[in-house]
């Protein structure tokens, strides 16, 4: 039975995402929201709206008790997490499910399953998934090293098993060199992080972030709805997403989704989920991780695949199967996260008041958005204020759709990235769809 | 080949549609105005904007010598007349093929011959198109009204050759009262019109309003894109626009796409176009006019069909054949009217400031508009300040999307028709799909 009254566990763009979808289903639904977002468009577009708390995460959208307490208050009979915050959190989807209130997404035992890096990359190697290749735990010396490196192949990384951002790794392109870089290293980790373990991994040149949309029912029924490309990221922050991807054709997008369901169904997912993975110049891809939620990107496959995924994440929640479900893909689609950041100046944070923000229009641009003309961006929270979504014939066409979209919006007030997109879609990198994850790091914004 | 620079010939939304596909395709835009639109977005929007003349239509968008002279100064070598203004006149078509600028948009020939109502009539009936049957020419007498009346069957009605506004119309429902009728509606005529000339038709029961969308090239193929209905009219002006029409099924449809097919066929019409017809209440339709442009609704067989039929309009132009498109039907769009109108009362304008604009988004939305926040909607032209569109893929879901998509659209410093599509929509006459081109004079708009 479809719910009556859902709570959104959540803030921004995506609370209002899932509002929409539930009041075209004819469910009521819940804000809940921090001091600081007294005046978000969640909070007015809802039916109801419980102020729950200061704006520091765990005093509101990272509090379980007090999430539960308006909840209860409020008679809702399934909270919707969206993404970010709670969404991950084993823990209360346990609560949820425990106090009689469906939490919309997989299981705690799932999310825990998933969540956790060595046991996601058992289940992945169980369920036949391709991960990426390495040492079995801690290099133990130069011998077990080369080993290593002999059998997954060159060239290979050494990474320290703490701390992160590059310190301490080193690239090896052959066995010559595999002595000096593994003292090198654990060198600079003893010194950088207080700990010398290192392991090995196969070293992915070039590589691409393309994730795969899982969709699964409680009856056991799971299907993929294709790739979203990602590559386009900077500091592992997504700028644009895009599907189809323009690096994988039919025989490879088969072969990752089939991936994909294995991976999913392995641990018998509930919901919709994406698994992220890494492609390299070979064509060849590894499992990166699951998320175990909606994704930012979804409207992408949502526009290609012609469904509503927030829609089927609640229809799957209330029990209802995807048997029947046929969704085909067509043309294509490109989304750009338009962030309150100054490109200018290092992407740093933009907040302030909206005293213009006229949104895009007309044929094959969608715009989910929370802000409004005089919203002022707290800066308490992230930094996205809209994602712009386009869709077209072919890429191509979905490129100058996304340029002229970009040009008609405008917002004054602060600075966004909407200059940064301009740039980006016209080099010719990404014309050509020839990048990685690397690319960011050397084009360069010019001052507009 | 493409053209390099398109002057359109209009204003509001309709010229910002045109400019944004102008602008995916790479095609540089000259804007026209009025004095009374200088803060207009569709000149804000333009790669150049020239101003015409004053606001009275005669002194600047119909004015074809400023026009003609604005295209030359500019180097434009192709002129999109929109809707409305001079999209349908054929003097201005004529001057702009003279001109060597190219009007987007059939011939003179084939204008004149759609405009004049006889010809047109003539046309169709050659052509193999139903036509409202009845008198050829004026009711001579009683007997020649009988005899009349008996060829096509009963209902039948009288009406005046000169005038109109329902004056001296009469509906006979059997020949015994036909004498009667005849005299009574002869002699209103002559008193209101000067003019005792009275013709009959046949009377078409409970009508509904739909139209065929039609594609053509210069090389002789012609296509339909399936229809509109427009059933929802407040005297004669079209509220809600929808697609597929809740009565057509695919024989119907087929029938009624040959029909209009066989039509632009007849005169070899070149581009958009649209036959509109009526149909009665045991699904025979009957053609009414032919309108040789791009329509209001048209937007909402952009969505179901997957085509931009402005690219589709100047494509054609520039010489490129059809003969290879494939366009299939998908889902249900509709799309409301929303006007700066005051539902409360009578629908008097309400022309003003946008002190907040705020339009929808999300899944399945789209706003075709020319506002923005602060905009003055100038009293000088048509009431319209968006059209806002929803697909789904069931007419109830897309009933759905656009009630909650009409909750986003906040508008204050006007009033505007929003609540009364909210009414509208709700009614069970609308939902079921059971009604008339005359609901809407029973339909009572509640106070909110």
């Amino acid at each position: 039975m479809l719910f009556k009254k859902i709570l959104i566990a959540n803030r921004g763009e995506i609370a209002l995402r899932i509002m929409q979808t539930c009041r075209e289903l004819g469910i009521s639904t819940v804000a809940i929201y921090s001091t600081a977002d007294k005046n978000s468009l969640h909070v007015k577009y809802a039916d109801e709206a419980v102020c729950i708390g200061p704006p520091l995460g765990k005093e509101s959208y990272l509090n379980i008790p007090r999430i539960m307490a308006a909840a209860e208050i409020t008679n809702a009979d399934a909270i919707h997490p969206g993404y970010g915050f709670l969404a991950e959190n084993a823990d209360f989807a346990e609560v949820c499910n425990a106090s009689g209130i469906k939490f919309i997404g997989p299981t705690a035992e799932m999310i825990r399953k998933m969540g956790d890096k060595n046991s996601a990359k058992e289940t992945m190697i169980a369920a036949g998934v391709p991960v990426i290749p390495g040492s079995d735990g801690l290099v133990r010396d130069t011998a077990h090293a080369l080993k290593t490196a002999e059998k997954i192949g060159y060239p290979v990384i050494i990474k320290p098993t703490a701390g992160g951002g590059g310190k301490g790794m080193r690239v090896v392109n052959e066995p010559e060199k595999i002595q000096k870089a593994l003292l090198t290293s654990q060198n600079e980790a003893q010194q950088a992080f207080g700990n010398s373990g290192v392991y090995i991994e196969k070293f992915v040149e070039s590589p691409r972030h393309v994730e795969i949309q899982i969709l699964a029912d409680q009856h056991g029924n799971t299907m993929h709805l294709g790739e979203r490309d990602c590559t386009i990221q900077r500091r592992h922050q997504k700028l644009i997403e895009e599907t189809p991807s323009p690096v994988v054709d039919e025989a490879l997008r088969n072969e990752m989704g089939n991936a994909a369901v294995a991976a999913a169904s392995a641990i018998n997912y509930e919901g919709a989920g994406t698994i992220e993975f890494l492609l390299d110049s070979d064509r060849k891809f590894y499992f990166m991780e699951m998320n175990t939620r909606i994704q930012v990107e979804h409207p992408v496959t949502e526009e290609r695949y012609d469904v509503d995924l927030v829609k089927e994440q609640i229809l799957v929640a209330s029990g209802e199967s995807i048997a029947d479900r046929k969704y085909r893909p067509k043309g294509h689609s490109i989304e750009c996260r338009i962030n309150a950041e100054d490109p200018e100046h290092g992407f740093r944070p933009s907040p302030g008041e909206l005293q213009v923000f006229h949104t895009p229009g007309g044929y094959g641009v969608r715009v989910d958005s929370h802000g409004y003309a005089s919203y002022k961006i707290p800066s308490n929270y992230d930094s996205m204020v809209a994602k712009l979504i386009v869709t077209a014939h072919s890429r191509e066409e979905a490129i100058a759709r996304m340029l002229r979209a970009l040009d008609e919006f405008i917002v004054v007030g602060i600075k966004t990235t909407i200059p940064f997109h301009k740039q980006l879609l016209q080099t010719e990198e990404f014309r050509s769809g020839n990048y990685d994850t690397h690319f960011l790091e050397t084009f360069t914004f010019k001052k507009t």
